[in-house]
């Protein structure tokens, strides 16, 4: 049975305390749901807080990384997709995840929705800013999930996963 | 000798004919001034008008296609890259452009500007709205260029071209 | 903790039943140690086989499609990645795989087996013909394995799991 | 119009002076055909010196590149692709290629020969050994063209241009 994979997505080295602390959460709530976190891989950021959460609730974690080595790997990960793609791993990061969630907003996090609406994943974005909120939703017919909290997060995918697509 | 290479990206099937005639008009301006044109590559959109403009002025034209045969292919491409990366081939497209201009803003496109600061190529945005400036502006203390017309669109490709970097 | 990931490559559509049953044995086998079994994804060949093998014996599956859907994948899978990369995901299949191991030998297979000596990953060869083995031993001063049961294989990937490196 | 593109493939760092000085006779019969050359791009081996040649004769030639930038590049590529996809950039090198013609083999022309056949691209086979001839033969059903001189591996290459596909 295919496990359901979440992505979290969001700044690596840039991200803030709170957008650590709520990856760390988002983590943690995705795996209490027995769903799989799929993250970029790296030991910073948004993907290492989220895959850290994830894995202090028992939950699997998968990492793609931009590398060919594991030099770079969050601790956390179980699963470490080594891709050697740079970049264009993202577009593997979006299109493996059943929904996307984007928690903060850095340039890789931008491409990474992007990629998302282009690909038809769903897309809930977490403490965005609504300036970018619109900038989004102005991109597309889908309706871009918005949440403030991690509770909200998690109905949003959870209605993004049990909807008729 | 490497040749100087100017990336165009804007939306395929729904590129606006403004947007078109647009990036015919930049592509013939980038022929004019001995530098290649880079595109998506396929028969639609910014990428085809790019393509035809820069033939039309004798000029040689790279696209990087999304799959592994020529079907989607636009006549005006002299150099077809076939990837079968998908969207992946976005990050193909801005890392091999000297400058990405944007022409238009479509998903793809956004992905391609994100992607394009993530990597430190100069990007201009040409014929955008101030809120979509705006927004990518934001991510970045790269300064990106700003131009309303063809001509001012050549004259930020020519600074960021020929600037310490 | 990073768990162990044994990739099990052969031929897809053309695989032989011998490669099959074998792939199915192997799969089961390498569940019962404790270590994921990672594949091509598809429903087809050894890949599909490895897959329903280990999932018979309760082991955790992996799959990298070279599709961006899953209308592909193996009943047999846990986790998919959705690539959209087509034969580019070879690469990802090896480096993603702490032992590589050749059940059987398409031309997918022998792309991979190189693609992972390049990379420095351990590879064994399952039940080759003794042509192919020294093919590839003269490409590389690395000691490919070779193995002509599953129970020998097992052994071959364990000692490279364990060996200094 | 779409140029004819050659791809010429062959050792890196462990090239033999006789595979240089080949590639570099190939790469020059290439371009008075009047077909670009296209190689992995990088400034060492079967790759730098097939450009070189080529260049030598007036010739246009592309590398795709496994890296982000240029650090890398030979000084005889024209237009050089970025693909920061390490060894996955094998997969664009036959792609993109209308004839694959391999100039010695490593483990990287292994894996682009495998994946030429796998993607239905002709391959021509250079100095190659009859061993290594005869298992790549054994692969496919596809005529693998066999030559001794550069002049037969143009006329090889010819052919295979033309023939109906």
């Amino acid at each position: 049975m295919p496990k359901t994979i979440v992505g979290i997505m969001g700044p690596g080295d840039g991200a803030t305390a709170i957008e650590m602390e709520t990856a760390y959460a988002l983590g943690q709530q995705i795996a209490h749901q027995g769903w799989v976190v799929l993250t970029g891989g790296r030991n910073v950021g948004v993907m290492d807080a989220a895959s850290r959460g994830a894995k202090s609730a028992g939950g699997l974690t998968i990492g793609i990384l931009p590398t060919a080595n594991a030099s770079q790997q969050s601790s956390a990960i179980d699963i470490a997709i080594l891709s050697d793609l740079g970049n264009a791993r993202n577009n593997l990061n979006v299109l493996s995840s059943h929904v996307v969630v984007a928690c903060g907003l850095g340039v890789g996090t931008t491409s990474e929705i992007a990629l998302a609406i282009k690909a038809h994943r769903p897309v809930v974005m977490l403490q965005s800013s609504a300036n970018s909120y619109r900038f989004f939703q102005r991109l597309t017919s889908q309706t871009i999930g918005w949440a403030t909290t991690v509770d909200q997060a998690v109905e949003q995918i959870r209605a993004r996963l049990y909807e008729p697509s």
